[in-house]
């Protein structure tokens, strides 16, 4: 996959983590770049968070991203804000920026341990010195506990193009959870529209994906734009949101331990809102996800779940169905359970509730939670 | 231990539970009992708690309270109302009392399915046959998947007692999730005073424990009084908080497999309802859990699932201590992270965390979030 006109992109191995895999990535563009930042609403923020946040406070574009995988460098303090601000220096002297302002930093990984400033150091001309047009280096040297890369793109109409890449894996929720996102697109697009319509798309894809509920400190979608292409607005949003969905849905799949995609669709809802947050506790209720991991056809818990969302339901008319097999209307249906649970081994396990409350619709995107979810998080730092 | 004056009680096996254990329980007063309910918030009810709220509607007493296990007789239907209201009457004409209202009912167990009404119309008279002052035969009646029945005990000054009974284990977390728990005490207390202080001592206790972040459909805490003993009312409250405090624990302690006791005790909130919610955001961190269930030392997801919960905290001065050990204080510290992992080798692991924004304290309590929680939950119903 190529990035689209306008950007270069790169993926080194600088040290930072101890498996020795690809753990710095840089993203430049050839002249100014429009963007938009969505970042996590946790009150402990990573500085590259903070800073990110600053920045996206005045209208102006940017040149830069840097991107370390490995070290989340939060909770370092004092300290910790300086090695961001090194890190973006270190991005902007290589790339020969005038400004440090022009660069962006994104940092994944443990927290509480400082960012290693010399491996960082010498890390960064390497990705200026490897930047090129593919997308790979990139969507690699992001991953932390990632099983697979994670990198989709979309054409809108005119030629123009939309690439991502996301990083998930772990402590994804919604407003995002442990989670890096960047779109790329050679559209041109005013900034202010773009950040309408970034707010609008991660609301509706990287905002409703969960994997255990944790919401992080340095999880960030930033949207850029090369202003190379005209492109039609509505498209442009069409063709952002199929490419967030896609890695949402990558990032739910690949979740710690996963096996199975669980998708949740309600209907019936009083307002997008609610339906959303019907789907949102359903996708992410822990008994849900571990009757999803034994294919086990439990509605009661979807039932339970969706109750206990605050959305407005028609008890009397809700409706569950499981793999497209409707288990309850009002009131239990009979069906043959051995059927729907084979039918249930399948990569992707479909959930629809339907709310009897009204017409708006709403959806989720979660995994099922099994025993090596525990595994891979009963020993991470130690 | 024996229950308070005015009170006999009974656990049979009624044939509800495929395993055959016991499953049908029965509290009856000598007299009218003063009594307080606080129960599930899920949209979704059961007909128990449907028709016990009901019931509070009016200050009118009780006379007793029967309950199965093993059915929750929840989304049934009109049948699941209809069936509930037999189970109350089956009581009421076994105890030869004249008013259904009087008996009221509880049930908990697998959602969606039918009560085997010819069990429990068989079941009830053996229950009031077998009436008597032991705790014991309650306590076992009610459990579901526990691994041990729950009684505690607590002396009012003046010789009167409080003795509670309670079943957790699987869907436990504030806003009562599949938990009963039914304290009885022979203290005289005025109903609305009881209410009052019933209320209180549920959202610092009951409220405060979370295995997996559900909220049930069927979940009670009733307290009920014979009035037999004078009883100051600040020493009652204390003894039905105490009780209330021992169940809750075990509850959580005995979480689906679950291998410890996670307490978590909060200071520096700005409010006592901050404090609370930070100590269940931290308690019920799936990340947290999963981080004690492997003893390690991970204070920064204990940092981050603070920061998710809306407590103020003052960041630069914010405190973790995990097991008596300061780990982090507006950064991160040094310390032996052998030696703390070998201290969370505990049947009970602390973490205390001062947000430094004010003088209010809460708490919360869980359990570690084990690969057998995912055994056990992954096949319920199939």
């Amino acid at each position: 996959m190529k990035l689209p006109l306008g950007f270069r992109a790169s993926g080194v191995r600088a040290g930072i983590k101890p498996s020795g895999k690809p753990d710095l990535a840089l993203i430049v563009g050839d002249g100014p770049l429009a963007w938009a930042l969505a970042s996590t609403e946790n009150l402990v923020k990573a500085p590259c968070v903070t800073r990110n946040r600053a920045r996206a406070a005045s209208a102006q574009p940017v040149r830069a991203l840097v991107v370390n995988a490995g070290n989340a460098n939060c909770a370092n303090g004092d300290e910790g804000v300086w090695d961001n601000e090194d890190f973006a220096a270190a991005a902007a002297g290589a790339l020969a920026l005038p400004r440090v302002q022009d660069v962006l930093t994104a940092s994944t990984g443990v927290i509480g341990r400082r960012l290693p400033m010399d491996r960082v150091r010498s890390g960064v001309p390497l990705a200026v010195a490897t930047l090129g047009d593919e997308v790979a280096p990139l969507a690699e040297a992001i991953l932390t506990t990632d099983l697979a890369p994670k990198a989709s793109e979309a054409r809108v109409g005119s030629g123009a193009r939309v690439v991502g890449v996301a990083k998930g894996s772990g402590m994804i929720h919604p407003n995002m959870a442990t989670m890096l996102a960047f779109l790329l697109t050679d559209a041109i697009v005013d900034q202010t529209a773009l950040r309408e319509t970034w707010a609008r798309v991660v609301r509706r894809t990287f905002n409703q994906i969960t994997v255990d509920g944790d919401t992080s400190t340095n999880d960030m979608g930033i949207a850029l734009a090369s202003g190379r292409l005209h492109a039609d607005h509505d498209e442009l949003t069409g063709a952002l949101e199929w490419v967030a969905g896609e890695l949402a849905r990558a990032i739910a799949r690949d979740g710690e331990g996963a096996t199975t995609l669980l998708t949740v669709e309600v209907g019936g809802g009083r307002s997008e809102a609610e339906a959303m947050a019907a789907a949102r506790a359903v996708a992410g209720s822990s008994l849900v996800k571990a009757a999803v991991h034994g294919r086990d056809p439990n509605w009661g818990r979807v039932l339970s779940a969706m109750g206990q969302s605050g959305a407005v339901a028609d008890l009397g008319a809700v409706t569950v169905r499981l793999q497209g097999t409707t288990v309850y209307q009002g009131r239990p249906l009979a069906f043959d359970a051995a059927a729907l649970s084979q039918a249930m081994r399948a990569p992707e396990v479909r959930i629809e509730v339907d709310l009897a409350a009204g017409t708006a619709e709403g959806h989720a995107w979660g995994c099922d939670l099994s025993a090596d979810y525990v595994k891979i998080n009963a020993l991470y730092t130690t």
